[in-house]
């Protein structure tokens, strides 16, 4: 049934695509202006892709060596392998698509709203689709396989921990695409804002600025190929960390094949958020004269539609694998309803405090009046502050899902230890399981943003502009969600994985014939022994000191992406400047500017820019793990995961915050466009850029990776200590 | 002998006070503007002191409640208020001396600058005595009062864990003192400077400015009276845990009277280094002609004489206490040097990111070539990535007390995990043991930029000014040093505090008769028998939200205070502005400033913001506690830790490098004073007040402040859920 619904996804995403593809692209300026931005994404992709498969061929190399020495499973260096083609796959395609997709929709904007959104949205659809599709594709066909080559004992323990390891794959795909095209993005952006807006008091993606071709670029690369990497990750992680909590909870079931239900369950709901969230696509549609205020609803009705059928078919869906015998079809049932009400309270709290309808951003806005200083100091206070709901939020949704799972006990037994973090593994896929129509949402605001770059470049109408910009902002919105959902959804899939390690260890033990430190048969062992054999309490110093180094790596990796942009935009500022220097007739525009030079700058800032904090985020847990062992792992896991995703909103929010304070002076407050009040606001913008685009978004990857990398290297640590 | 220590601590502040007020205080201008900075620095102390008094009333009514019903020992209302007065004792004398030797400063500078630096740092070294010789002696005078109260059973674990308690006087008094003292002193500066030196570019410290004397009373109520209040709270409370926790690790010691030794020792350890920093203290000294560099070495001589004085003594202590039998002493002495060495490190590395003789400040400093937005990235990411070395430090000084204290087993037994928290205990001892001459230096800089202050509004020559510059310049490297330290100790100190906070529920349940949950007898259970009894592993759900909530709690705490610091500033740059508007001649220099009304909105504005923050601190403990239970408390006061003391790190470095990167301009690179790049690092600047003074500092408050409320309230939260 998976495979099924991921034969649809991506029959449905050709469709949408072809249709797309069909639309009238416009006037000849606009098709060379969507060929440049195309041919750039592209270039770019390249060579990310090149760096990419360096490390990648590393790895599994790695991974064979460690396999031969029985410190792994045998296919993990294969599996590893194409869960990070099919990952690259669907940034491809949904990248292509939507370099297709904007001239289209700037053309379709110049008949009616409508329309552009139509365009717009459906291509967003495609990257939706194809990264539901994908994923859901390569888990279900690799299940196939290990079920038929996998031996009878233990089957589905092992094959759930050995597939846990292949998420590996899309886990390093990702921290390259998220970090890489973060910093793309953002180089661009904040060297073409700083000289083009703030020197030459020249408007956002004009065709003079040589910079506004590689920040058109850099929508797609970051906001699209890079959202898409780290939502794809999100979405196999939380798949198969849950298998494998399932195959543990249900491992003893006194019921037959319950176990093998626990373990396809999380798929299922998956496949059935698949079709949902098609459904719900196909309703996002309006008449031809809608308003702003239509527009949205619109879109919420899609998704709001999709949640709520999903809901209701997880309760079918665990009634008919569990029996209604029990009370635990519909208690697990609730999980799911958690985790999705835990991503609709994550995304109102982001749109709360980063709109510009709402007071916080208000007031960010007002603090201008004081200078560049006061918006930087208000900006950092409110998204400071917004970290309360989110945490909050994931703390009740950890307990819930925990609670109902195991029937309401607060007892911590082994069972209901296992069957309540199953719940939350179950929450998280539940968050995700309307992935399909989110990522639509989300991969439409940079379609509908460069649609706009697309119209002011090529010199359209005002009133396309203005369409444009209603689409964009629109975009804006459904972006702001979406950061939020993919920090959520990335909190409780590292938290799902976290828990899966020690499944991990297991199987590790069992590999090399060992029992736990306190003599507990690894087969037998429960995940309580675990913790008392390896002392995973509070007092131990190897947690302690795992959990400051990992509150730590949020804070160095952080700091590392922003000094990246920031070196990375200095080379671009200086390109610009020798541009509008050295190029006669350029500020008249009289003479072309060089874009293809700020596009190069770009994609070789971005490339050796991403190196650094990516090789940190891969060593560090495996130092970890070898020298404070695993407590320490584990320690720096929580400290991660806690500290990273408290920072990741915090930094998401003062950017989304920043960018729309900015817009409301814009849009005629505190004394409007060009006022001495509207630079600063530019100020706290251009701090934004790496907050949002950059460094807070790596955060979600950062928390997930550090996991499967120390799932991945269990077996090394294990034996190592053993020595 | 401790409390011999005290006395001759507190002794030698009195001589070196009368010696500062004989010193002549200069001109009648001097004298003026001496005058109105110490009204108006004692009229905030009053202020505030009216908001603690209530709150210490309350809370003090709270704990004679508890002890009521038995939820706390019967001591505790009483030792609350003596540690409160203590510490508010403290803030008075050294704020008092500090306000009467900034105009005597400034007019020993006038004869050379050793002059100048010698009336400084002894006024500093009042506040340092007065800090190690009162905690000292509330400590040892409670210790001899109890123990000739407290029975024979388990007389000096009851001892030691009611003592314990008192450090929430301490605790409560810092937060205001920090909290309140921060938002005073950065409103006050925020505000002058943004209109002052940006609106109207007028020097700093311009007697024009009409915050210019308010924004001097904050340099006395927050980095004297603060940062005396938080490190006496660090001091007091390091003591007071490492005693509980040496009575735990000792208290089946076979030998006759170890455990009384153990619990002397860190008291001890403390005496003996009174004396040595007052040593160190005579040592600064050379001579009349002494350029820059000598002052420097001057300084460090006095400190680091101290500090391997003390590391020798703490050999010869042990080996009295513990004899030379044994391995015990040598093992449990290298303890404490690793706490120093820690402390050195931390010092270090805070030097070698804010100072602008280094790369990472010259950096920020370089960005200002593209404006604001980059030298606010490049500071965020400097302050980032300058969180590794801290850390790291504190994380092998955890280990290695650890290690060092057990005889080096990594055997996770409970013997060897009580010798291993005692060592941690005692390296914070030992890294505090040098207050005496550490807190001398820290506020020895507050002095002489008030006297900078003084020399500048009174119009001495320009010699002078060049001075005092000099000297404060000198005291930006020792307060760099001195927030690096003050981080580091209070990390530690938490960390023991958080490890006596089992011993406290253990007297809880013996207090009520109790087991532990899994039925062992609460007075025989080991730390091991608490972590499983209560399950404070971290696969536990609540120990998992405990930590999210607590590293929210940093963030929203930060959030609040950078928040309050906004506020407070716009409310003083509206009062600026229109003294600027409706005083004619003002700016001139005909008419005088009404300095009155800005002192009185700081100090208005610092006593409504103080207060929602603070008890957010208090409460968050006690509510998780009584949801969540231990484990809950444990993983708050763990994310807490490890996420605030990251932050914390991360805000001073980057305060502190946008404050010197703005001087490195000044001092001629980069276009120098006047200049954009000029204008934009003072943008930074700006941004790094709040950083470095408000928020950075008062999260050293809340760290230690969330374990001591969860001392307190362990009776409680044991009886609540035992319901």
């Amino acid at each position: 049934m998976a495979l099924a619904a991921s034969v649809i996804a991506l029959l449905f995403a050709y469709i949408f695509f072809r249709q797309m593809i069909k639309a009238d692209e416009g006037t000849d300026l606009m098709k060379k202006i969507a060929r440049h931005v195309r041919s750039g994404a592209m270039a770019y992709l390249k060579q990310q892709y090149k760096v990419v498969i360096i490390v990648f061929v590393i790895l599994a190399v790695v991974f064979g060596v460690m396999s031969f020495f029985g410190l792994q499973n045998e296919w993990v260096w294969f599996a590893f392998l194409t869960g990070g083609f099919f990952s690259g796959l669907a940034g491809f395609f949904g990248m292509k698509t939507a370099t297709y997709a904007s001239a289209r929709t700037a053309n379709a904007a110049r008949k009616s709203l409508n329309s552009g959104l139509q365009v717009a949205f459906r291509s967003g659809a495609v990257m939706g689709l194809v990264v539901v599709g994908l994923a859901l594709l390569d888990v279900s066909v690799w299940f196939i396989v290990l079920d038929y080559f996998i031996p009878a004992e233990n089957h589905l323990i092992i094959i759930t921990t050995t597939m846990l390891t292949f998420g590996m794959g899309a886990s390093t795909q990702a921290l390259f695409a998220r970090v890489g095209g973060g910093i793309y993005t953002k180089a661009a952006d904040v060297g073409a804002d700083l000289v083009g807006k703030t020197e030459y008091n020249i408007p956002e993606d004009d065709p003079r600025n040589p910079a506004t071709i590689a920040d058109n670029v850099g929508d797609n690369v970051g906001d699209v190929a890079g959202m898409g990497a780290d939502l794809y990750e999100s979405y196999a992680g939380s798949i198969l960390a849950t298998m494998a909590l399932g195959a543990s909870a249900f491992a003893t079931s006194a019921v037959e094949g319950m176990q093998l239900k626990a373990v396809l369950a999380p798929s299922l709901i998956a496949a059935v958020g698949v079709i949902l969230s098609l459904l719900g696509i196909f309703l996002v549609r309006t008449k031809e004269d809608a308003g702003m205020k239509q527009l949205l609803s619109a879109l919420s009705r899609g998704t709001n539609t999709a949640a709520v059928l999903i809901a209701v078919a997880t309760f079918g869906i665990f009634a008919w694998l569990f029996g209604t015998e029990t009370n635990q079809w519909w208690q697990v049932s609730l999980s799911v309803v958690v985790g999705l009400l835990a991503g609709v309270i994550i995304g109102k709290s982001t749109e709360y405090y980063t709109s510009q309808t709402y007071r916080p951003t208000q007031k960010v806005a007002e603090s201008s009046q004081t200078g560049p200083a006061t918006v930087i100091i208000s900006g950092l206070g409110l998204g400071m502050l917004s970290t309360a709901i989110p945490v909050i939020t994931v703390g009740c949704a950890i307990v819930l899902s925990y609670l109902c799972a195991n029937g309401f006990s607060i007892d911590f037994t082994a069972e209901n230890l296992s069957m309540g973090l199953y719940g939350i593994g179950i929450a998280a896929v539940g968050m995700l399981s309307t992935l399909g129509i989110t990522l639509a949402t989300d991969a439409y605001g940079p379609i509908a943003d460069n649609a706009g770059g697309n119209a002011e470049m090529s010199g359209l109408e005002p009133e396309v502009r203005k369409r444009t910009d209603a689409l964009d902002a629109l975009g804006n919105t459904t972006a702001a969600t979406g950061k939020g959902f993919a920090i959520g959804s990335a909190a409780l899939t590292a938290l799902a994985l976290l828990a899966s390690y020690i499944e991990e260890i297991k199987m590790a033990l069992i590999r090399v014939g060992e029992s736990l430190p306190n003599g507990v048969e690894a087969a037998k062992a429960t995940l309580v022994d675990f913790m008392e054999a390896y002392n995973v309490n509070l007092m131990n110093p190897m947690v302690l000191v795992g959990v400051f180094i990992g509150a730590m790596m949020a804070f160095v990796f952080c700091g590392m992406t922003m000094n990246a942009v920031g070196r990375a935009a200095q080379k671009m500022v200086e390109e610009v400047r020798r541009q509008f220097r050295t190029i006669a007739g350029i500020l008249e525009g009289k003479a072309e500017p060089d874009y293809e030079r700020c596009v190069a700058i770009s994609t070789k800032g971005a490339q050796r820019e991403m190196l650094l904090p990516s090789i940190l985020a891969i060593l560090v847990p495996v130092i970890t793990g070898l020298v404070l062992g695993v407590p320490g792992v584990l320690g720096l896991l929580i400290g991660g995961l806690s500290c990273g995703f408290v920072l990741a909103v915090f930094m998401a929010n003062a950017g989304g915050a920043w960018d729309n304070a900015k817009k409301y002076v814009e849009e005629g407050n505190f004394g409007g466009k060009g006022s001495e009040n509207h630079k600063a606001t530019v100020v706290g913008d251009t701090v934004g850029d790496p907050f949002k685009d950059t460094s807070g978004p790596s955060l979600n990857i950062l928390i997930k990776l550090m996991s499967m990398v120390s799932i991945v290297m269990a077996g090394l640590v294990v034996s190592y200590h053993l020595l």
